[in-house]
């Protein structure tokens, strides 16, 4: 009998670590069904949770929240860097205010949450909006603080939330009801100024993008029909998904006069003639663009998180036989006290498996892992993992802490590699409507020539939505093509090369 | 004529200059008006804007929002240290959520904000309130994430804005519809762990506003007739403000299972059964912090600000005559570049005279002045001016880095100094309640044996709220006080020794 039961509980443990370890790892493969691996992704990485019962709007949790808080003190920085100071406008908008542009809230209006009552059912005499977006806030302030061309460029921003009541499926940090952004809104005497603030934009969303998130993408002026309402022109920049489909991350909104002349933002210029201000608005969302980042990056085991914005750095974790027990976590002492400059954690728990931890922190995306067992006392060593590479190598005590500055340089830049090399590799070429099929067929960005961005265009691009089943995304920012054949659908000359993809 | 013309240009010239220069300081006397001196320097320092014109949702302005920026970063870092980590909630509550523990939306229904429709006015199944607080919203999860004594304890924090329709006047920072804070939600084991909790959050406002922001204060534990909706305690912290009022800024609730049983909140003990958590919240306000600390420090000058929150630690003010200009200019931009590790500006503005610059900067409460002329150039000295002193000395420019890491080390405690010795002076005893109405009318807080703070004690504070226009504010939780004579409003036997104050 006793035997018996040992052996069953001993099965039953045995049953209930494997499950454990099974329920930590990702079950299905990120290139076979990137649906449920960003799911579970969700779920085991303790990313969000979507339990919160209230449709688009998920619970962020530790581990993303650190990133992205992260995120949002480089941001904030690089704005800053560049001249932008930071304003607290408040989460309501009254209706009356939303309606100044006339094409601004006809394009905002399906999607407001209303505030109509408080406390026991008392109605407000006007309705008040949550913003979607703030520029009738931010403007009806600037018509009082710009006074003079001395005033200018007027830059500001705020980081905080915005709402949108989508109705096409929520996913978290991709698609939701609430997102956290940084909006910046930028007045501005000649419309030169304007233009170049786009330019700006671009290299902010390439420093923030490529070197800090390491990831690709290409900055676009949008074609006419695809503007933000009230816009001249909008920029945006398109990241390429593991599905195929490109994801608009940062925007930047040529509003020219339009918000200005209703909302009366005047300056008087040298001259003493008053004049209505340009303004440039440009809307990176962090929630978003981590959702694109860890859905980038991330690989079968997980997370892979860029140095700059890794809640830990390094993990230290022990191997522990009972005979060496002190001295080994002895050692992983005081290698954290080595690499106190860094985010560390000593892993010393004691009820879970070496196996485990290598899992959970492989899961979670950090960076480093440092293992440290007897034999590595023995050599003077200690085993370090990168996340990068998911290599072991064996690093002498002595070299550790320059090795650790090597990865630390190394890291980013070995990710943006790989990405960028995918992404080089899936951006091609299309000459008929048959060659864009076929390359949106295999998740790709197609460059073609196009007849035209202005209104002029919307057919042709109509017939590469409905037949095609991709959007034109609109001109390079970055460098001026000129297209060498004629347009791709209609035939007639090509004033544009564009770029067409699957889009979210 | 051409004479008579050039005299009115130059009257009504010299009329301009001395209206901006007017219009920059601020015209009254804090301690004789304080609450026009409180409006004026709003707007003047730039701080708050209140024609966005939606009652009770002030625009907070670069200034302010730079050193509100601060202080959350502050507090952030103090609470990760303690072994909290960040989350991101929605901001909007289902009814059915808050509606879970009764008496807490019952002390929070007459507040809320409420949307109940989108679009062109589709309502919505349930309504949902702009988060007045989130404790229904964090325990909601917590019932899924807790699971075992292992868990415990958790400890999370949210940087937030939350919403309360305010009947009572509302003021920039003080009192409004939206205020910004940070709300941190803790779960433990125990009820003394619950109780631990609520001395380390004591420690962390004295970390916060006594060392951080100089502001002296008494940790109270509240009556039990002004408890938080729900709460078994609740914990303030008062800080008087020159109105002779006391105002409440961070506070701690004591939950008990008050809202871990309504939501679930449980875990498994070492011993296998199944117990509910321990709560307490923790809620300091950002926004109306920053508001005491401007208005307990200011003077009638303007803004005082401690140096860890100062957008500007330095401003180098050039005094220009036209020939040693191009000298005094470069000597400003090498000083500007020894102080690199400061946050320094340069105001090398042209059009506005050395007078004006001197006192929007003492308006905006920057901690130092550097002037720079000829004569300092020829003695190789800088005339630097204290904030914290109003007080010019001339400093040897081969000392003046000394000068200024010995100016940033005493800036904040000379506040202090001056605050606590004011703070102290205002805190007296009293035997009689007329004696308490005296002190009262001196703007000051009484100290008095009182019968009880349990709610046999109500009819006593009623009397004092009615008759004396003080409220009991507690009893101090940072030292136990023993009660030497009766109560003095009852004459029976005092249990305890509480605080009476006016209050906003």
């Amino acid at each position: 009998m006793r035997q018996k039961t040992f052996k069953y509980t001993f099965d039953t443990l045995s049953k209930m670590a494997k499950e454990k370890e099974n329920d930590l790892g990702i079950t299905v493969k990120k290139d076979e069904d990137f649906s449920e691996w960003y799911t579970q992704l969700m779920q085991k990485a303790e990313l969000a949770d979507v339990r919160y019962n209230l449709k688009g709007f998920p619970v962020y949790r530790e581990w993303s929240t650190i990133s992205m808080k992260k995120m949002y003190r480089i941001l904030e920085e690089i704005l800053e860097r560049k001249g932008h100071m930071p304003l607290i406008f408040p989460t309501l908008i009254p209706e009356s205010l939303l309606r100044k542009e006339a094409e601004h809230v006809e394009g905002f209006t399906p999607e407001v949450f209303w505030i109509t009552e408080h406390g026991a059912g008392e109605r407000f005499e006007e309705k008040m909006a949550l913003r979607p977006t703030s520029e009738t806030a931010f403007y009806s302030m600037y018509s009082m603080w710009i006074r003079s061309y001395k005033d200018l460029p007027f830059k500001r921003y705020q980081s905080c939330s915005v709402f949108r009541h989508e109705t096409k499926m929520t996913r978290p940090f991709f698609r939701t009801r609430e997102f956290y952004w940084i909006e910046a809104h930028d007045a501005f005497a000649a419309e030169e100024d304007a233009k170049k603030q786009v330019l700006e934009d671009m290299e902010t969303t390439y420093e923030f993008l490529h070197e800090t998130l390491a990831m690709p993408h290409i900055f676009f002026q949008r074609p006419e029909w695809d503007k933000f309402p009230g816009a001249v022109h909008t920029y945006a920049a398109d990241v390429l998904m593991e599905s195929g489909k490109v994801l608009q991350l940062p925007s930047t909104h040529l509003l020219g006069q339009n918000f200005s002349k209703p909302f009366n933002v005047k300056f008087v210029d040298e001259k003493g003639n008053e004049k209505y201000c340009h303004i440039t608005c440009y809307g990176p969302a962090i929630s978003r663009i981590y959702g694109a980042m860890i859905a980038l990056h991330g690989d079968d085991k997980g997370l892979v998180l860029p140095w700059d914005i890794a809640p830990l750095h390094v993990v230290i974790v022990p191997i522990i036989f009972e005979d060496s027990r002190e001295k080994v976590l002895k050692k992983c002492r005081e290698t954290r006290e080595k690499l106190a400059g860094y985010s560390v954690k000593l892993d010393d728990r004691d009820d879970y498996s070496v196996g485990y931890k290598f899992n959970e922190w492989e899961l979670k995306g950090v960076p480093i892992r440092i293992e440290i067992g007897p034999k590595d006392l023995q050599n003077k060593s200690v085993t370090v993992f990168r996340r990068d590479l998911n290599k072991k190598t064996s690093v002498k005590e002595a070299d550790l802490l320059k090795e650790i500055k090597k990865i630390e340089k190394e890291f980013t830049k070995n990710l943006l590699k790989k990405t960028a090399a995918d992404f080089e590799a899936n951006v091609v070429n299309a000459k008929t409507a048959d060659e864009i099929k076929k390359s949106l067929d295999k998740n790709r960005i197609v460059r073609a020539s196009f007849c035209s961005i202005d209104m002029n265009g919307m057919k042709c691009a109509e017939k590469i939505e409905k037949e095609l089943g991709g959007f034109v995304r609109g001109i390079r920012v970055d460098k001026k093509e000129t297209p060498k054949d004629s347009c791709v659908i209609c035939g007639k000359k090509a004033k544009e090369v564009v770029y067409v993809a699957k889009s979210y």
